[in-house]
């Protein structure tokens, strides 16, 4: 059985050597979708000429940031596959190293392909009516900030919230505070679609709840893209994942598929 | 704001040296209920003698096993209590140890104090439909043992199955795997609402689907509790948590609250 509504396919190019070297790609997938992967099929071609390792080292640093960095429900699959093909019919030439400037156009192109695969999975997500990008700045590390941005992009609360377009960036602050990542939460800030939330004022030595006109801000989440960003001014540590909001559909979808 | 929908209330005796002991207890708790602990106010009083440090170290022996195993939506809370006060009234000799036939029989009636009102905030949890009691046996460890409950416990995919009273033994199984526990599934047993869905049989070497009359199953899961065993084969490691269901209702309280 798919819950998949509609499908998901791409294509991108770029150039080598002065010929245009084509990446194509679709995607299966709806529910079970977290890091690593999920319940999901991918298939990429491309007419490159590119060496299997070099591809190899390609697909895995970018993935690192697509596929890698979505979650619809925290619920992981058995089963996943992301393929790709090169069959280097393109003429260009080779492309035998993972550095120099083959090598980062052809991994940009590949990266729109898969950034949009993965994109169009969450935005498809079971019972999805948002696109959720959370953005985490300002941690230790790379890691720690992903830690944080997936800890906020598996809460069921702030999921909820988003559902509701209702503008609780206190759900936020919450579970980035239980993410095992130490920062203080006086000189953190949250902007939540756009409009900052939480964060110092010049009249305070720390953060507080922003004053906040509901009605706007609760307008403005009933977009279909949303923007988390977290500032947690502790270091330099940034990550950015992608999730979908979560509804009463998608627990129909979940309960009731049987009848 | 509070989502509770009625209170939580309990109490347990014990006899010490011929005196009666009596423990009461009340709690309250709906959502935001996670390991540890959640957005949950518990205060237990007693009329024991107990020394402070065996009293302190008696509730966190019986915390471990109560509060501590409890998840309603995976979200914790930033402002969790739980106080127990004993005033030495009931004019039985004081529990000066946290070893001997004293201090067991206190922590047996601390436990069920603490196990009702754990329970009681799982049954009350948003939206719950059913208690759900997940049970893993033969794991490497007892903390290999309550990893692989616990994300049983968090998977919303288990979660509305058991909204739907749905026996997908498969969620289980799929939720078992990936919780970083090694084990083989081809030596695992699954039971669901008492009826044993996967597991080896005669003719196999391998566990396997079990026949299964769906609609009876269907049946026994209406109940308002549900019983999950897995036994992994892997060790013997033990682990107890409770959890609810997870329903349209629940997405309906955390999303529209404020309308």
């Amino acid at each position: 059985m798919t819950t998949d509504t509609r499908p998901k396919r791409t294509a991108a190019n770029c150039s080598i050597g002065g010929r245009r070297v084509r990446i194509a790609g679709c995607a299966k997938g709806a529910g079970m979708i977290h890091p690593n992967m999920a319940t999901m099929l991918s298939f990429v071609v491309t007419d490159a000429a590119i060496a299997p390792r070099v591809l190899d080292r390609a697909l895995r640093e970018v993935v690192a940031r697509t596929f890698n960095c979505i979650t619809v429900d925290g619920d992981s699959s058995t089963n996943d596959t992301l393929l790709v093909l090169a069959n280097g019919a393109c003429g260009a030439r080779t492309i035998t190293q993972s550095s120099g400037a083959d090598y980062a156009k052809f991994s940009a192109a590949l990266e729109k392909v898969c950034h949009a695969l993965a994109l169009g999975i969450v935005a498809d997500g079971e019972g999805a009516t948002h696109v959720v990008e959370i953005e985490v700045r300002g941690a230790p590390s790379d890691a720690a900030a992903a830690q944080v941005a997936r800890t906020i992009s598996g809460s069921s609360l702030v999921k909820t919230a988003l559902a509701g377009a209702d503008p609780n960036w206190g759900r936020i602050l919450a579970a980035a505070g239980r993410a095992g990542v130490p920062f203080n939460p006086d000189h953190a800030e949250i902007w939540l679609g756009g409009i900052k939330m939480y964060g110092p004022v010049a009249r305070a030595p720390y953060s507080i709840a922003l004053p906040l006109d509901e009605r706007a801000a609760h307008r403005r989440l009933l977009k279909k893209n949303v923007l988390i960003v977290v500032d947690l001014h502790h270091g330099r540590g940034t990550a950015r994942v992608w999730t979908c909001d979560f509804t009463q559909e998608y627990v129909h979808i979940n309960a009731s598929y049987r009848t």
